[in-house]
């Protein structure tokens, strides 16, 4: 039997999206990447992933946790030869590329690498830096870290770790211990079966003393026989929602000697005899937490634009239901409520980018002015400030960012419909690997209303008089929080209303914190009772930025078809984020509720608009089908023939079945069982010839009484 | 070593959190449940479950895909009996609560006894039905069904599917065949591994005509061996998000003879000599389609009960942070934002659980009607509007309900920080079952459309003078449009609020409707065009719906503490859903700025009061431990005890480490090692006084910077 094609096929219409785009795909890939260099790197590293067998990927759903696992460790051999031969700026590239095609992965290798060293690098003395150096920890010789931080009864919360560090005088060594369950090492990364050393977190007591929490370096295996260490208790937490391929444990401690100088003493120290001197300048722990959010709003993007690569695609090939007399069913992509389901999320996907990109140039200002800066640095206060808005603003972007994309994976999965629910669509999967970003790096409302408080904090400084930072200094302008639309809903008119809404929602959290402190209430529980408000005005000073950001760099852009595509995409998601938030538009008197109207036209008619390029735009986000690994997406529109192939070779037939005659058959032979022959032994025709005469009857009963 | 607990523990703080609650529990529960009557029985259900060693699950989240299919089977055994003893409506609530513990078996056991007995009830005539009968059907003697519909390139649009059975005027049979890839029946629930015939979705092709979509029962397999009949070929479509107890396949025909007689022919019939006969009510389809729904919207209170009750628990005994000069830190429940993420969650998960009950009510009675309906009936074209208008409502109904659910538990989720990302919280396993309630039985996007249709149909047979059924009597009140909130924001303002913005929004999307008719648009494609007015037509009708249903409920109840406790938790839900939607309230003038403030307010303080009571009313909704299968919502408080047994009992250390000597070894030795000495090697405190005497200098360097 044959199976006939539909006409066009699949292929056909993807290839018939990408005939004739307004704009030339590998320009508009440059632009989003940054530069041909950047977009060129991204490809040699996508080429040599997709042809190293320990980064195979389609058999990923269907093997177990503990071959995940183990896959994973694989990898390590390849990657650990780029760590110590590329630039740090060239491997970070490649590091941002492997996070979206191998979270896990990613995420066990970087406990090491970005967790354990950097943990060394930031809290190592030049000394202390050298010796783990030669003990190879750059290379992996000898040393695999992981970061013993969180406890199981304590995330967020550092400051109230349980861990003991207590000194002992006569061996110059600290005594690790877990006074109790709760206090146990929980989530460590690279615990349950790789790390050999743990930077651990714990109280230092001395004397009775409790200094705070400090970071010692601790030895867990024998990197000979993988025996853990005397006092050291490990075990394997177990199954996780997603990042299956991270061997996270727990670590208990009984009263384990780790020697004083494996205490980091970059900053706090303690003596031979257990004087204790602290660090003059605390605040500048900040600048580690930077770069991890940095590289999550990147991640957020990046992983955005894998879902909807995905979605997108699969809307161009996918028919359903036929429109007026056409035979053919209709594209999904060609409906106005699913450009209304994706584009918006196409906008955002970009914005993000953009932002992540500024958002990383910041911050290497940022490291190189506090490389520089020395306590007698004149410029000391300026650059704290700056850092302080930086590190806020962060906190916002790390939230909003990464819940915006799990937001865009799951609708993106949605609008694949019932394949979007199989594993093989990969869309899963992604939803499960990226959820615990909203967690990790500062639960996602702890970090909103960090972001808050700052803005808070920015606007009554600002009624004192305070200069503010750039990124706030909106908040300083009291025109902006009666400004009216000019009607013309253009960008810089929305600018103008971000400003306003956002700068109003500062001044009514800041205006409540007043009022409970005037109250008598004490700063921190003023704070916890205006916290919605606080939330509100993390949330639109975050999408306000965002949006500025796009609007930056399309300003660095020059004049092209790129640009003019770009600014639509800029259009809708500036149209699009106070559709979401119309509310707070409409009561601080921006718009006025016939703008609300036009607003929506305007997202109807930017979705259109984007949809029209849709497929080269994100044919531009550069992601080949090895990092997509979902047949929904193949570039080559082969979606269904790819799907159904890879179903197949996932599943083989059983050569017996698994449980038929122990759980079906005795199920089916409860009682004698006759066989279905292909003659039915029922007298239908009979029965339907009775039908026929009941309906003719009430039939005619009808007409006589339509007749009467 | 001695775990000292730390004071209180974790269970006497939710001993505390249940003293003295302002209700009686057992009485809010009874309320909560209908009657006591209601509530005995699913506590019996819920004992017969956790007894039953079929449905053990605290190793669910490590078991195989193939393990858990084998149990999902295991456990049909002891579900027959029941299915054949009870009545149907103490089997139907059964059938409810083995919903939300074990969804996959929920589905698979519901693959026969509701889509396929399902199509039998509604398609079979009276001979064909005892025909199925004495082959076993209701008792699965024989016979074990599955519901071949939906195919690879088609879900939801049934005309469209490709699968033909073409008469065979020589044999009486009907030859079903699948034409192409795409008309592979996909996703067919029982398929892969269980069933022995199919209710097989096919275009009934008589002499080169086409007469739609008609259902043929069919033979899959021989139910002696199993074997597949000649001309099927079936396969396993294998892992899923979730639900992967169900062993969903494809299946392939080739020329396939079925008997005449087993086209379902109550309705459309076809005579030995292939004439065809139309049924004269083709409508009455849809009361098939309503059950489903009003089961899904108790489905989704239910979920959303289930997570919450882990939530809410694990809130009420972990501590985060110390506030002021507490040295215990605060739970997470007395946060005021933490009560803004869960409480809310929780009026609407009542919420929701109301409207079930009364959509339920109103559906046996369509039922009831239906049943009695003659064509000649003079009632028929009253009977068919309401019928259509809740059809339109549980469309609506199902869609922002299950997405609601769904939101919710990623919610929860989330609040249970980084433990919320362990399978063994059950949060990600709930997640991923529930996440296709929003795509089967209609996707979630499409059910809204729909109902959206129906507004704007109603709104225009409003000002056409059509009286409309009492579920949208408010889009013929022209004085509901301009209403203004009378500044109580009591109950009964609320109602008046939601008519207005539901009426208005159903008035914009006919308005544009009508324009695009106006402007010479085919009625589809018009209705494509204000799809966006439509969908929030459809959300805000549906969201003041729900809060109507539960004003409703309460107006039921007796005065009693529990309808005081219940009408702050109606008062939280409606000032949460004004300010969830506050853009049209203001847009549409039924609420003022000022107002919105006021909203905010109200959500803050009543968050605050249910608060208050939130464990005992957690306790109200009745889910046992074992349903919850959480350690986090342990009933007892034991959460971080009874995580780490399961953690500890899951995950048993392996004699050998699985890849130490295969990877990690090899990755370790690659130079010379060198052992980490208890005794470090580095001269620190010779650094250490450098640093100081660097730091001194400084200081004494700053200091005479300040003096000059």
């Amino acid at each position: 039997m044959a199976f006939p094609r539909p006409k066009p096929t699949t292929m056909e219409m993807l290839a018939t999206e990408r005939h004739d785009p307004p704009f030339n795909v590998r320009k508009m890939a440059v632009a989003l990447h940054g530069s041909e260099e950047a977009l060129q790197l991204k490809e040699k590293f996508m080429a040599e992933l997709a042809r190293n067998p320990a980064f195979k990927n389609n058999d990923i759903h269907d093997i177990s946790k503990d071959e995940i696992r183990e896959r994973t460790m694989e990898k390590f051999g390849a990657m650990v030869e780029f760590v110590t031969t590329e630039s740090i700026e060239v491997f970070t590239q490649r590091m941002a590329l492997v996070g979206i095609a191998d979270p896990a992965f990613w995420t066990r290798f970087g406990v090491h690498y970005g967790l354990f060293l950097g943990a060394l690098r930031s809290g190592a003395t030049p000394n202390q830096m050298s010796y783990w150096i030669d003990k190879g920890v750059l290379g992996l010789n000898g040393v695999i870290g992981c970061f013993a931080m969180t406890e199981l009864g304590h995330g967020s919360n550092v400051a109230g770790l349980e861990t003991t560090a207590t000194f002992d005088h006569e061996s110059d060594t600290f005594v690790i211990n877990t006074p109790h369950l709760r206090a146990t090492k929980w989530w460590i990364g690279g615990a349950a079966s790789s790390a050999t050393h743990a930077a651990v977190f714990a109280r230092l007591i001395i004397d009775g003393k409790d200094h705070g929490v400090q970071t010692f370096v601790t030895q867990l295996r024998d990197p000979k026989t993988f025996r853990t260490m005397p006092g050291i208790t490990i075990g394997d937490i177990g199954k996780k929602m997603g990042r299956d391929g991270i061997d996270n444990g727990y670590i208990q401690f009984t009263f384990v000697n780790v020697p004083r100088a494996h205490m980091l003493m970059k900053n706090t120290q303690v003596s031979r005899d257990g004087k204790v001197t602290k660090p003059p300048l605390a605040q500048l722990a900040y600048g580690a937490l930077l770069g991890g959010r940095t590289s999550m709003v990147a991640d957020s993007s990046n992983s955005a634009k894998k879902a909807l690569t995905i979605a997108v695609r699969y809307a161009a090939v996918r028919r359903q239901f036929a429109s007026g007399g056409n035979t053919l069913e209709t594209q999904l992509l060609d409906y106005p409520i699913h450009q209304r389901r994706l584009m918006p999320l196409v906008a955002q996907a970009v914005a993000i980018g953009f932002t992540a990109t500024k958002l990383q140039a910041m911050y290497e200002d940022m490291t190189q002015s506090l490389d520089r800066l020395k306590p007698t640095d004149p410029n000391l206060m300026e650059t704290l400030a700056k850092l302080k808005e930086t590190h806020a603003t962060s906190a916002g972007l790390k939230a909003f960012c990464t819940w915006s994309t799990l937001d865009t994976i799951e609708k993106c999965r949605q609008s694949c419909g019932g394949h979007g629910y199989s594993s093989y669509s990969n869309l899963p999967a992604q939803f499960n690997d990226f959820a615990v970003q909203c967690t990790w790096e500062g639960d996602n409302t702890i970090l909103a209303l960090q972001a808050g408080r700052a803005l808070v904090a920015s606007y009554i400084g600002a009624t004192q008089g305070a200069k503010l930072p750039s990124g706030v200094a909106y908040l300083s302008n009291e025109a902006n929080l009666t400004a009216k639309s000019d009607g013309t809903l253009s960008l810089d008119d929305k600018e103008c209303g971000w400003d306003c809404v956002a700068a109003n929602a500062a001044k009514k959290a800041a205006y409540e914190y007043a009022d409970f402190r005037k109250q008598g209430k004490q700063k921190d529980e003023a704070y916890e009772l205006c916290s919605q408000s606080r939330f509100i005005a993390a949330k639109l000073h975050t999408t306000g930025y965002i949006f500025k950001m796009f609007k930056a760099a399309l300003a660095d852009l020059a004049d092209s078809p790129e640009k003019t595509a770009l600014t639509t995409v800029a259009k809708l998601y500036g149209a699009w984020q106070i559709e979401q938030n119309e509310g707070v538009f409409l009561k601080y008197g921006f718009l006025q509720p016939s703008h609300t109207d036009e607003v929506q036209r305007q997202v109807d008619a930017f979705c259109a608009e984007t949809r029209k390029f849709a497929v080269p735009l994100i044919d531009s986000f550069a992601l080949s089908d090895h990092i997509i690994n979902s047949p929904l997406g193949k570039w080559d529109g082969s979606v269904y023939e790819s799907y159904f192939a890879q179903v197949r070779a996932q599943n083989p037939l059983p050569k017996e079945h698994p449980y038929f005659k122990r759980l079906i058959k005795p199920l089916l032979e409860r009682e004698p069982f006759k066989h279905v022959d292909v003659e039915a032994d029922m007298d239908l025709d009979n029965e339907l010839a009775e039908m026929h005469a009941r309906m003719a009857k009430s039939k005619s009963k009808k007409s006589r009484d339509q007749k009467e």
